[in-house]
């Protein structure tokens, strides 16, 4: 039995405890922390655990957790990955790994003077049956060598403090690290343009973009980040290859025929789209960590390339212009 | 250029007429009747018609007048048949050919008796091009031998008039034909059962039906047959085989994406579901008669053996027993 | 934690096993037993289980055991369900729960006379994400009140010994449950029909068979059961109701664009296409049990409902004529 | 009766002059040209026409032909459709209109100086059921005000004469028609991209590219057109709104199920594709002339935005940079 110690009581923290406590097979919550101490209360209530901690540094300390899970707000993320590095605990941290390319270099550093992997960074897409089957078909050659990549990325709505950056580092962030998998390969320059904004958004924000990467062996990836699209949480992915396409298909399951229309359900959220994703996440995390192997999740490199990705689309967005990014 | 008197200007007659003079080449309507002259009036005004033949009868003995479309209400499809007949005169008779088996087999005997064929009856469906692209993929054996065939006829509502029986020989009289021209096989048993009808539905109209037929071979064959369905005019066919199925796809050509659904129409009614096909059925009747050769779309025959089937499923309608037919 | 007996070793008991071992939150595998003593050890080595048993009986008398599953042959499900009923502990059982039903009859009474619920069918469909979803909408009124049911079950092949009756007691037992919870009434008449077999069956298979049922509410289910389909495990499921219809969507996630054709896979077996149903279901007796709470999946009620609707259906594959179901 | 003249037996040419002579109402074939002289000769054989005209200048001049649908070579079609202005006769021509933006230009204002239209430039997916669908739902406010827009235009292979550029003026030209056809808006700055190209390409050949559009009121419009995509001819289209997505569906009418899959043809060529669309334009065009009413198709100043949408996306192709469109 795997223990773990999850920090946050948010939506994601809270839905990783409940997934761990009750879908996951040979895990237990033991401890839980936030800086809001009702938001720990309320979960540690929900799923009966005993322990609360005041502070992740604490929770990390408790030598009753085995293991684990980042789930407090970005700033947080870099000292407690460093500190789960620095006690020897397996640690996945919620994406992003850190505020900036450069935190995140400090955590890949620190892992590499470790001498082996100890972190694990939630992009959880990976996990995804979809994406797994086209990855795994785009693997065994199912369309030849691939050219080019089409993404989109929708979410109906978000909070009001979303800024424009914010759809580049919190939305497009997991098409980043789509798109370095599933070609295996880096991206080497982001170029960020925006139309007319949609009125549907809070004045200033600029929203949709359109994102266009290039990655190191020439491919370009085209990713339409709309975060007021209103109609759904709704991504899709192509991949264009020498020999044909592959492509995601929705995740509807049931065909409803009505009022002169036949429609299929398109996920109101990430965690409807996303729910077996993180599922499957979790389960291969505490079975890497049970077998005593090392994870081989997105890894802390993972992270801080995504991190850096995503500060070259962010300078592109403000500068309307191509930059490279530094790996 | 084949000139082309209609008989019958209500809903079936105005749309061929309007095709013939607007869509069809090498056809011009020369001729309209109509028991209601108005019907015939507005028809002829639209389209700029000199001739409106009070009777179906003068209207097939005027000179003027190349091959024959009727229209009309079903009883008079028998005399006015036998008649083109007699002339000579090629015509395209919407089903059903007659009102019984029994006056179906005389047609067909009269135009044996002239010794070519010169009777083509109105079973659209051949021509869609989704029927048509199943009938090639299963004649050239890409599901191996036929065993079964699942369809559904939905109408959304019917006229008041409409009773039980008209559902099998106005309505599923299509899927008795299309039955017997993909499978190539006669019909040579039926039975009809009932469920607890619609609330929709009119006091006493049995709707919907299960259709069921067994084939010469011993294929079986059901058809839900709902003309009270409601939501859309929807048809559909799946032909299952030896090796795999074929089945057909809804018509849309676009896909909506609002609302938390991805939603594609439906049509509405016959007319929009195979426009498609009554374009091509007139075409190709048009240019077998141009070139002078013998039509080669649904024949007299056809058009009696639907009659027989028909008639022994509504013998089955009203036994719930099952109705061998009598060919 | 719930300790976990597992009566049988072969695919389905091997496969019940490794879930509750890999990707069950709160269940532990203790104790496995199988008549054939290699297949109990090779599954016991795979996931380090301690305890063989020789003999089910042995298993469900070891005080180590929680909870029980059943998947040995038919024959042994009434007495092993019987014994679980006995000693009080709670029983997951594959289907069919008893070989006739009246046998099944005998372990409804048992639980009756006992007082509560512990057994539990595998009636794994129940807990699809499909089906699951369609009961939803349905319940929610999508459609209106259903009027008939259109399903098809397709196997690639199956054993030598499978047998005519077997289409029907192993295959569309599912269907048959399926119909009784989706529509919420009992099937009271079953009709078989077979139409020519498929030449890639064994001489003498009547397959694929055609079954027609009829509920008590008047609703009519017509279910192809095909065994020897060959292209692929197809299930297909559309509601009819009296304001439009729902159907299951193939659970494909990728689409492929190559060779002219786009393709969606169809999984090749049930435990692909139902691997979630079965996570679903474990997931769902384990929490149950854990909570102390009787088990909401389908019930001994379910499972001789099944077995009677089954045999009806054997006598009308037998005498050609309807049969009434004796409840 | 429209008697029309056809100049070119080429690919189009003979396309256009048998649907004319066979599927169009209202017209007949009474001349054809083509500078190989045997390629004339040859259609008319097939269509019994009785005029070849050696030259186009000879044919537009020929008193017996009414209309006149260019053909022939790009270079020529300059020359001709001025020919037609200065007689007087409408003249569908090709796309595209001219080999350039001020050839373009010229006959926008020839055709101007006389006070009404005749003439009409090819973009038949105007016709297109799929795109009139289309655009009929977005000016009907389905999905609110465009923002955004996706295209992808593929071909499975193209001739070895055919260059980078032509991948533009040749290809994605439909895109940029499609463009502002769909908006409503011109398009005001052209970027193209290259990926590293396809093995399957000749060498040399900047194929696939990924173009750009801005258009006056700032929407951005993405087109993947890849001329060597091999797998077949598939054109898509999405339109993203503030309220949702319209998106054009593939043509299929038929699944198969077979060898575990599920799959639908994509056509292999344009005049599969687009067969349909063709009959639209042709058959659109003659009824306009017949009615003497101006042409309501993609007119001289649609041919001339396209040439310069073209001439900037070539200037980028070779810059690498964004490209203003002078219009």
């Amino acid at each position: 039995m795997v223990n773990v110690g999850v920090i946050g009581a948010g939506l994601m923290g809270s839905t990783h405890a409940r997934l761990l406590a009750t879908a996951i097979a040979g895990a237990e919550v033991v401890a839980i922390s936030d800086a809001v101490h009702e938001h720990a209360q309320r979960i540690a209530d929900e799923l009966d655990l005993s322990t609360i901690h005041a502070d992740g540094m604490e929770l990390i300390a408790n030598p009753a957790v085995d293991a684990v899970v980042i789930a407090s707000p970005a700033a947080t993320h870099e000292p407690y990955t460093l500190a789960c590095i620095e006690v020897g605990k397996p640690v996945l941290c919620e994406k992003p790994l850190a505020t900036s390319a450069a935190a995140a270099k400090r955590i890949v550093e620190a892992e590499a003077a470790v001498g082996h992997r100890s972190v694990t960074v939630g992009f959880m897409r990976r996990y995804d049956p979809g994406y797994a089957d086209l990855k795994a078909r785009l693997d065994a050659g199912a369309i030849g060598a691939p050219l080019l990549m089409h993404c989109a990325h929708r979410n109906p709505s978000v909070h009001p403090f979303f800024d424009s950056a914010m759809i580049i580092t919190d939305s497009a962030v997991h098409e980043i690290d789509v798109t370095r998998w599933l070609l295996g390969e880096e991206i080497v320059r982001a170029t960020v343009l925006t139309p007319t904004p949609t009125s549907k958004a809070r004045e200033g924000l600029r929203d949709p973009q359109l994102l266009l990467f290039e990655t190191a062996g020439g491919r370009l990836v085209d990713v339409e980040a709309f975060v007021s699209a209103g109609y759904a949480y709704d991504i899709r992915c192509e991949v264009v290859g020498e020999d044909g396409t592959l492509e995601l298909l929705p995740p509807a399951t049931v065909a409803l025929r009505t009022d002169n229309a036949e429609s299929q359900a398109i996920p109101p959220g990430f965690r409807e789209r996303f729910g077996t994703a993180y599922l499957h996440e979790l389960q291969a995390w505490i079975h890497s960590i049970a077998r005593g192997s090392e994870p081989d999740g997105p890894s802390a490199y993972d992270g801080f390339a995504a991190a850096a990705v995503s500060e070259a689309a962010v300078a592109s967005l403000e500068s309307g212009r191509p930059v490279d990014v530094a790996l």
